[in-house]
């Protein structure tokens, strides 16, 4: 038996997100264990450095497989470009200690969610943004970005229920670029909870139209109460960067 | 009756092009004159800068219409955009001079196409490029593109049958921009035949990977024949870019 790690892009839009269900196999991770269990003969499990939701992109996923094979890495990659769907990539495989786990051993983790601040269609673009068409005060939406850095009880931004994991989390870095309509919001942190960063950025997107005041978010942070966070941004504007180990 | 310039973005890719065909409404002019009829209550026709071919894309399309009716070129274009699909944009409306016309009054145009150098799959811009995994020799591609430059009988790079219009045309710029994997053409000219930038493309393509000889390109010119001239390039690469007046 020998490990490999796969480094993945995606676009979801046309997928109900990373994690297979089972209902259906219209997710990113069903299509992968699909081809990897035809190549190998035998039922493989494919483990994510974790799930991205239905309609979420991915330039720099990770993923390992445990496979029974003589293909080398090489081999590997070749044979799952040539049958997966043209909008899942493997950009890379290499053969890795069998203690390799993509998801445990996660170190940090770089999002990014893209909006266009325009009142115009944009038809090249469109499967990875969120047009807002109001005018966003940038300034405001940096200083309430630097509210949510460091380490805090994030349950307010999250939708998952309320159970016994812990809501702490870690963001080590928000930064925003600015070029023309386009603004780029890029989160890197310990690790996100479900739908933390399109809440955070829905909260945000409320900060720069003026509907909240920057000075909220610390409030927000303390009640733990997700319905004094802001709206959930679209799916289409998140892309998962970057998986550190 | 008043006139109204539009400008013009659209994802050519599930359209089978500009021209509206009498058994389909399946292109670009086609929705739009649907779409302007049913707003004028009136059978409306728009005229184009000129076709693009199916799945070929447009950043700077520019049609014209009369069109009988009070409201103001913003009116129209934001009921234009409510009602066009999300991969059809209006980026402006004009009122012009009735004696405006976008075909006949063409000065120059510009396309773009866009080649990805990778043996790697591109998730992202996959609609918008055309991959080829074989290396490409710029130098040759650039000089093989100076003998196009100019004034010649394209006859060679069109698919159009041969008539009594002539095939003469002039080009003015061939402008090949690299960063990293991607190779953008530009052509700009005062007209482009039928297949002529994606027949120029597959030749400087073929040119590129070493398969054909730069100095080749005049004894194509001379020969009229399309039969010794590349390839078609894929439709998917090719984006017009602006047209001039």
């Amino acid at each position: 038996m020998r490990n490999f790690k796969m480094l993945l892009q995606y676009e979801g839009t046309r997928y109900q997100g990373w994690q297979k269900q089972t209902s259906t196999d219209n997710t990113i991770q069903g299509k992968l264990e699909a081809l990897l269990s035809r190549m190998c003969g035998q039922s493989i499990e494919v483990h994510g450095s974790g799930r991205t939701d239905a309609g979420v992109h991915a330039r720099g996923q990770v993923a390992n497989a445990h496979l029974d094979t003589r293909m080398s890495a090489e081999e590997i990659q070749d044979y799952m470009n040539r049958y997966l769907p043209e909008d899942i990539a493997v950009l890379s495989v290499e053969e890795v200690s069998l203690r390799f786990h993509s998801r445990l051993l996660v170190k940090s983790k770089t999002y990014c969610y893209q909006v266009i601040n325009s009142s115009l269609p944009h038809v090249f673009d469109r499967r990875y943004v969120w047009i807002v068409p109001e005018k966003l005060d940038v300034n405001a939406m940096e200083t309430a970005a630097g509210f949510l850095l460091g380490t805090h009880d994030f349950a307010a931004f999250t939708s998952a229920k309320k159970g016994k994991k812990s809501t702490v989390r870690k963001i080590s870095e928000i930064r925003i670029e600015n070029e023309g309509e386009k603004l780029s919001f890029y989160f890197s942190g310990d690790g996100f909870l479900f739908h933390m960063v399109r809440i955070i950025m829905g909260t945000l997107i409320e900060v720069g139209t003026g509907k909240r005041n920057p000075e909220e978010i610390p409030g927000i942070l303390l009640s733990r109460k997700r319905e004094l966070a802001g709206a959930l941004a679209p799916a289409r504007g998140l892309t998962l960067m970057e998986v550190r180990y």
